[in-house]
């Protein structure tokens, strides 16, 4: 990502026990499908029994999607140059319509193969690429309208559902609030058929390359639950892959359901291998980035060839979907000249520039049905990028915005037509007031293809709370429909994000993705929040802790009022103190209506309730028992 | 806010730098109105030039609403043991109709002055407090609705219009996008006439107790900026009375529109009396947290005498607004009792624990008629507690809260017959579907009294991150019409919050704040975004710090990555580096438009772009001059 990358190296291959280490009162759990290596992975989150005065009940463990791979799990021995088992490579074989190739069929990825100076940084398991035989189609998409369904989809399926319907017993758990879906079409119970048919529909991608078997596979639509994007890539002060890689675990950790990696430099080619083995969750690129650094950082010298070259080259390293600035079309470049700020996207402002200079259409729109042939080969998906998107308030929603996503559109009709997988990526820079219309813009130009949008940012007023200025958006955007957001963390348009900052984007964006998920009535989603409450409420205070997003955290933040452990067991508030908690006189209410019988309580409220006043205060105005 | 409170001291009496420095950039200006003494403060950013190769214009100062009183006004020396100048001071005595008292008239107030052992906690400077005359009604919305505009209304008008008729001959500052307000009347510029009529309506409050002549008027309703309130109170870390005013200077500095003092303890009455003589912003209090220590936090003993008594303490201390919980009625406390988390408010349980245990309606509804002649001999403003708000996403919007909004909306009528000032509080936790409901049935149900928010929190999972969940929500429904929210800091949930936590809850809700003053459609909102994009465009990195609400912040953020000063003057983004920098390729797009004398550019691109192409690519496609 900087000029000044050093050069990287192999050396550290160990991760970080801070990377790994399973959440605090969390297992990895499997559950397994209609075949044996059919395993979907969920976290189960144990909790405590009631305390006996409420009740001593016990309380089930808590299941919560679980993006974390093999990373969390304590029977995987994680060994970077292994990489990651391949746990589809059977689904792919068994298929029959794909073949190993001798070697790269790029000739950058022979180049680099090659390359002597580049075995030492090499990942040492080359596995061969695959690629479609003649004539098939390989995609998720096509299998779909095939009306099959793929042990990937049944894998999508098992992993929406949570196995939410065992819950269904305990209403506290189970109750939840009437949705607003605005169209959205959410079953109670997501089933394999059901996602083949949101696929064929182009409503939803599995994101899958058969040269990525190591990914578990995950859907991105908007009748399945939203996702999150991570962005990472080398920096300057990245010197070892190993420390790329434990990026992406980090950020899986914290929830990414997707990795993107904007990686520039040198070395980028065999980051990428590292990166790709050793990643659980569907990794996205922009290949022009990669295509630009052939040509000396010259957007104008950029040339078909090269840019497809530079395709082929990552579908058969296994990449998931590319970003392709498709829709930055010749004639709509002129339409940014009196924004405020321009382009503001790399991949736009590059083909943006080379449409000036040669006065041509972009390659990219007029190669795109040969872009869609390489796609089908290896099931890349399409990110259709938002070149032209807004990068300020001022600029939202102008004319080069809305004229690129009506070129989106149409290349997803194209897309489609070779049942190649796509998204439609989504601005930028939004105040709320218009938001709405951005996806409903986007579900009627691009009917319904999978929005996947950045924030966006409702203000620009706040350079270092950019987490928070797009979560707000990203929250209302997510709810409206967008299927998955790219998280923003705080050091948008001031720096490369640190450790703490990716932690800190990837968990306001679970946040927003999960308000969104209650809004729309998501069946599963108000669960954990019950569970939580419910915890809160009886004074559970490791419970509270890890049904959390961030149990270390708010566990630390507990500590730094109350640190002793007796206080995680103490049935009052840090806020209030022992004798002033409005959580203990409210249990004190509601122990006080049942123990006294009352059911029906406006009845019981004509029927005495003063005697029972008179006995509440000659008791001592105590019906807490004392522990 | 704790049980172990320490003996505070009045030992440390000067603030900290870094809680009085002025911001980078920026200085204090006041606008004077019709008299005088009539100077309303605002904070001028100082921009610097546009770098010639972008033009060379000079770029004007942008005037900021100012919270932080005269602490950042470098004319002003600090002293804490005098307070605050008393700018309303002639106002209140010019109007005839109060008088001196000759002290307190509270029982508690008096025992408190005579106090010996109190003697060097005390603030020194007593001035005696001030009482309407008898049968006078001293409030702001008396006088509006006599048809006076007074002085504090003439404040409000300037402070609210932030001279933003001054941008209005710069196209790229003013413009801005058309506004939703669901309802609102916001003017395109804010009369002396307006407020009056605001507040005659009782669409807005001017919270300014005539003991409290310290603080600069400011106005909460729909129809003005959104604000924001920040909570503080005595902790057990706290030993100094210094420390208090300290923190209420400190969330002043971030933006706190009014502060609320929810201290608990032994020394609540001379803590106060400290930080309502130093505050430049409104305070408000929960009475009923002090009543109840007057009575050992027995809730039962609580009695009408006392709580009048309390009442007229605080009010003769200069207490600008009281949350009173008269909404807690006898019959909806048992409608509590099946909820997930019962009750979270405390004024709310300690008035449902008194009801239930006397069986008798709650003595703050029975006598809410003599509270409002206390509060019109004052000018103190109700906001009327949600002591039912919901403390869950599952108990969200349930009867309880309902039935305690619809009794709020018959108070609030009572309060205005009396000529009172009113808000109404609202919740709480609420998934984002059900936000705009609580704004319709508030607005219906309260006939548009401000309405007084607490985030709401738009998912409980994410403890340690609630001040995020609930911007969100923050977000939303002050774009539907939430006059006030007050904020949630990290902590929220967990602890108490120190001084990152405060600057981290302040600044998020500054951003819920204006992302919704943008989304109503507020004349000035957009005016800040658009002149830190344009400075972010022009690579004026220090003006993109010194325009954001954390210039500090944002400068460290950069300096992580690039920490040399030449940097700060670098046309290059830190996240791309000198050589693949999209602003600057849009820059050129720009420069290349331009220069070409391109105005309508549909029709420059088929007059011969093409030919202009060629020019572009001879010169080396580089129109970017060096510096």
């Amino acid at each position: 990502m900087s000029a000044h990358s050093r050069e990287p190296s192999v050396a550290a291959t160990a991760l970080d026990h801070s990377v790994t280490r399973p959440f605090p009162g969390s297992r990895k759990v499997h559950v397994t499908g209609s075949r044996p290596d059919l395993r979907v992975p969920m976290r189960a989150i144990e909790q405590q029994d009631t305390p006996f005065q409420f009740g001593a009940e016990p309380n089930p463990s808590i299941l919560v999607y679980d993006t974390s791979g093999p990373y969390t799990d304590c029977d995987h021995a994680v060994d970077l140059q292994q990489g990651l088992p391949a746990l589809r490579a059977a689904w792919i074989e068994e298929r029959g319509d794909t073949e190993p190739l001798p070697g790269p069929s790029s000739r950058f990825g022979r180049e680099r193969a090659e390359d002597a100076a580049a075995a030492n940084l090499r990942f040492p398991e080359q596995r061969a690429p695959r690629q479609a035989r003649a004539g098939a189609n390989v995609t998720q998409m096509h299998y779909a309208r095939q009306g099959i369904v793929t042990p990937e989809m049944e894998f999508v399926a098992i992993r929406e559902n949570q196995r939410r319907a065992e819950y269904a017993h305990s209403p506290e758990l189970a109750q939840r609030h009437a949705g607003e879906g605005f169209g959205a079409a959410i079953p109670e119970t997501v089933t394999p058929e059901f996602v083949r048919d949101e696929v064929a529909r182009g409503r939803a991608i599995i994101p899958c390359n058969i040269n990525h078997p190591e990914s578990e596979p995950m859907a991105i639509g908007r009748n399945f639950l939203v996702k999150v994007n991570a962005n990472m890539g080398t920096s300057a002060v990245t010197s070892s892959i190993a420390e790329e890689v434990e990026k992406l675990v980090w950020a899986t950790r914290w929830g990414a359901d997707t990795i993107m990696d904007l990686s520039t430099g040198r070395h980028i080619h065999e980051t990428r291998e590292w990166v790709i083995r050793n990643s659980p969750v569907p990794v996205g690129t922009v290949p022009i980035y990669q295509a630009l650094e052939k040509v000396d950082g010259k957007a104008e010298a950029l040339t078909w060839e090269i840019f497809r070259d530079t395709l082929i080259e990552q579908a058969e390293q296994g990449v998931d979907y590319f970003t392709i600035h498709a829709g930055v079309r010749l004639a709509f470049v002129p339409l940014t000249s009196r924004r405020v700020t321009g382009i503001v996207s790399r991949g736009g402002s590059i083909m943006a520039k080379w449409c000036l200079a040669h006065h041509e259409e972009s390659f990219l729109y007029t190669h795109f049905e040969e872009i869609c042939e390489i796609m089908k080969a290896y099931d890349v998906a399409f990110s259709l990028g938002d070149g032209l998107r807004p990068g300020s308030i001022a600029d939202a929603s102008d004319e080069a915005q809305m004229a690129e996503l009506r070129t989106l559109g149409e290349l997803a009709q194209t897309a489609w037509s070779h049942d190649v997988q796509c998204m439609i990526e989504g601005p930028g820079h939004v105040p709320m007031q218009r938001i709405r219309e951005n996806m409903t813009e986007q579900l009627a130009l691009c009917e319904e293809a999978p929005f996947y949008t950045l924030g966006p940012l409702t203000t620009d007023i706040a350079p270092g709370y950019d987490h928070i200025t797009s979560a707000i958006g990203a929250a209302m955007i997510a709810w409206y429909g967008t299927a998955m957001l790219c998280y923003v963390t705080p050091k948008e348009h001031l720096g490369l994000p640190d450790k703490h900052d990716v932690r800190e984007g990837m968990v306001t964006y679970r946040i927003a993705a999960h308000a969104a998920d209650l809004a729309k009535g998501h069946p599963g989603a108000q669960l954990r929040d019950n569970a939580l409450s419910k915890a809160r409420f009886e004074f559970r205070w490791e419970d509270q802790f890890n049904l959390g997003l961030d149990p270390e955290r708010a566990r630390e933040f507990h500590d730094q009022t109350l640190p002793k452990e007796a206080h995680k067991v103490a049935h009052f508030c840090s806020m209030c103190g022992p004798h002033f908690c409005s959580m203990r006189i409210s249990q004190e209410v509601r122990e006080y209506a049942q123990q006294k019988g009352i059911n029906d309580v406006h009845v019981a409220m004509e029927e005495g309730l003063r005697e029972k006043a008179k006995e509440f205060r000659r008791s001592g105005s105590k019906v807490y028992r004392e522990l």
